[in-house]
């Protein structure tokens, strides 16, 4: 490998730092494979998309794309204050939740700092983490969960940030509202614990909890939510934090002025507003869940059992060779080796006949 | 002023960060004072919008807005890398241009670290060297422009990054050819020089440089652009670094993988070939430009002289006062205080009937 002549004039930190790994787009599976007809089931993605009043929204918005967004986000921020019962200030908004979850690591961590976060979390803890130049600590997990204990174990006086995703992708495993309201109440208040809730319109469990109901009893919570999962907003880029207003003061002066653009500003008004396409999504992923667990079971394929919109599989053997062979199939799902599971592949919750062609390729690859 | 509680667990620069302002959009002057329909000449848009061929292209690729974007950037890259005879491993896209030099600051600056910038430059390359705790030396400027020497006496050990727009926000100066190219030579090479061309499309000086011409001679050089002037995208959020690909290899670590999203490629990539609009847009600025000067002229309005398509008038005092009295009139232009420059106004260059509500209500509340 090269050496890159320029990392000796940046910032130490960035000589470690790898991106991120996406899902493969299918305009790339065209380029490669000259496959046209792929089947996309790896990022987790809507199979509906935006809803028809959050396309009605942006087919309306278009004719402002000229001008710079509102970067204080005004309107969003007060629709999405009244949906869940808090004052405006609570609200960050962010070019995806990503950007949000940036935004917490470039506020509360540098060099010296540290963050904590489970074993298989989401990939961005550790690169916002890295980003910064603080330190990441890694709690081992619990059958693929969290394991709170762990993560508790590693807090220390240089810890600011602790980082648990509710479900947590790409596991698909959950914690209870009891649980973790404990774990919550036991951090020190010079930690932030936040709780990344993307997934969160997915779960029917009755001990599932909603932890913006928490936000006043504990100040140093932050809860992130995101328009890329049920409400079908994903290539439009807009998430948010919900926080203590004196927290999301000091993410405001991180963000970047215009970090979310008017169409995605728009488009997420009115799918907050849309719930009944929440709804037909939701029930739409029920359906393929059951579709996806019940094909495993008769196909004797090993899963992790999951309340999100995607589900994770355990080939048995190292997966990339199987996953190479659904490529070539034309169904794509996201290989996890960089999450320290390279055995195992995630397959997100498509339509119907989306699910039934990945099924039928698993079976003739894995058979 | 009440002291933020959470200060204290934040990075310790963050508590000298203040956000950068925006220009105040039509609707919360529409909240504020009740006037529907108020010009907006405060933030260097294209009055005219995106063109014909950006807008089909958008409403084509709405289709597609619930999945994420292509992280790459694939055919965007590709597009810039043919438009500007450079391989695609040079470009790194950003969320507008203003993400460009957030990543520039993440990668190359940090505590201990310094970057500089001349007096009136623009206000990102501030914010962005104090939010990863750098450190900025400002040089004091020359006829309201960038005094190079007075720059190059700045640079030391520490500095990593020097900050040159070319033509300068607010204040429309800017550096010929061979003054910038010999500034650029002159340079350690352990020091990145970004050169931010946000307006040189407008620019039709002779000796005006295009300074991506030069970065096959200076590795150490970054040139930045943005869709959100000539090509009329700023609702949208686009920009991109030219640079060797080693650096663009290091921007690209700290990248967020979908910072731009998905209708913000497809524009782009639309907007680049249209010649025609970016043609018609540039002359309309002319006009519009003349029509400005012409009236300063006729009453005795002092400005400085500008190569954008913006024009930062000096009204002799104060300028908050003569601010409010234009908003009350429904004309929206941008206060320079925060620039060190507090009895100017910077007004943007609109249609040419926005231009003369501007001229008659500047006449009236400086007349």
């Amino acid at each position: 490998m090269t050496v890159n002549i320029f990392l000796e004039f940046a910032a130490p930190w960035i000589s470690g730092l790898t991106p991120y790994v996406p899902g493969k787009p299918l305009s790339e599976l065209e380029r490669e494979l000259g496959i046209q007809d792929a089947v996309k089931l790896a990022s987790n993605e809507n199979p509906l998309g935006p809803g028809p009043k959050a396309r009605a929204a942006l087919a309306e918005a278009l004719a402002e794309v000229g001008r710079y967004p509102d970067g204080g986000g005004f309107e969003l921020r007060r629709a999405l204050a009244e949906h869940h019962g808090l004052p405006p200030q609570a609200v960050t908004l962010g070019n995806g939740s990503n950007d949000v979850l940036d935004l917490i690591a470039r506020t509360f961590l540098h060099p010296g700092a540290e963050s904590v976060f489970s074993e298989y979390a989401f990939a961005v803890y550790p690169i916002a983490t890295q980003s910064v130049g603080a330190t990441a600590r890694i709690a081992p997990a619990r059958d693929y969960g969290h394991d709170l204990e762990a993560i508790s174990r590693l807090i220390n006086e240089q810890t600011r940030v602790v980082w648990i995703a509710n479900p947590n992708n790409p596991t698909g495993t959950w914690l209870a509202a009891e649980t973790l309201r404990a774990f919550i109440g036991s951090l020190p208040k010079t930690c932030i614990v936040v709780v990344d809730e993307a997934y969160t319109e997915y779960v029917e469990a009755p001990d599932f909890p909603d932890a913006t109901h928490w936000l006043a009893t504990f100040p140093n919570l932050i809860v992130t939510r995101t328009f890329s999962k049920v409400h079908g907003l994903a290539g439009l880029r807009v998430g948010y934090a919900l926080s203590d207003p004196a927290i999301a003061e000091l993410l405001n002066r991180v963000r970047q002025p215009f970090n979310v653009n008017s169409l995605a500003q728009a488009a997420a008004i009115a799918a907050l507003s849309d719930r009944e396409h929440v709804r037909a999504s939701v029930e739409l992923n029920r359906a393929g869940m059951r579709q996806f667990t019940q094909a495993f079971a008769e196909l004797g394929i090993s899963y992790i059992p999951s309340v999100g919109n995607f589900i994770t599989i355990d080939c048995g053997r190292f997966a990339g060779p199987i996953n190479e062979s659904l490529l070539k199939r034309g169904i794509i799902v996201r290989p996890v080796g960089n999450y320290g599971l390279p055995n195992h592949l995630r397959v997100s919750v498509g339509l119907e006949s989306e699910n039934a062609r990945c099924i039928a390729a698993l079976a003739e690859v894995l058979g």
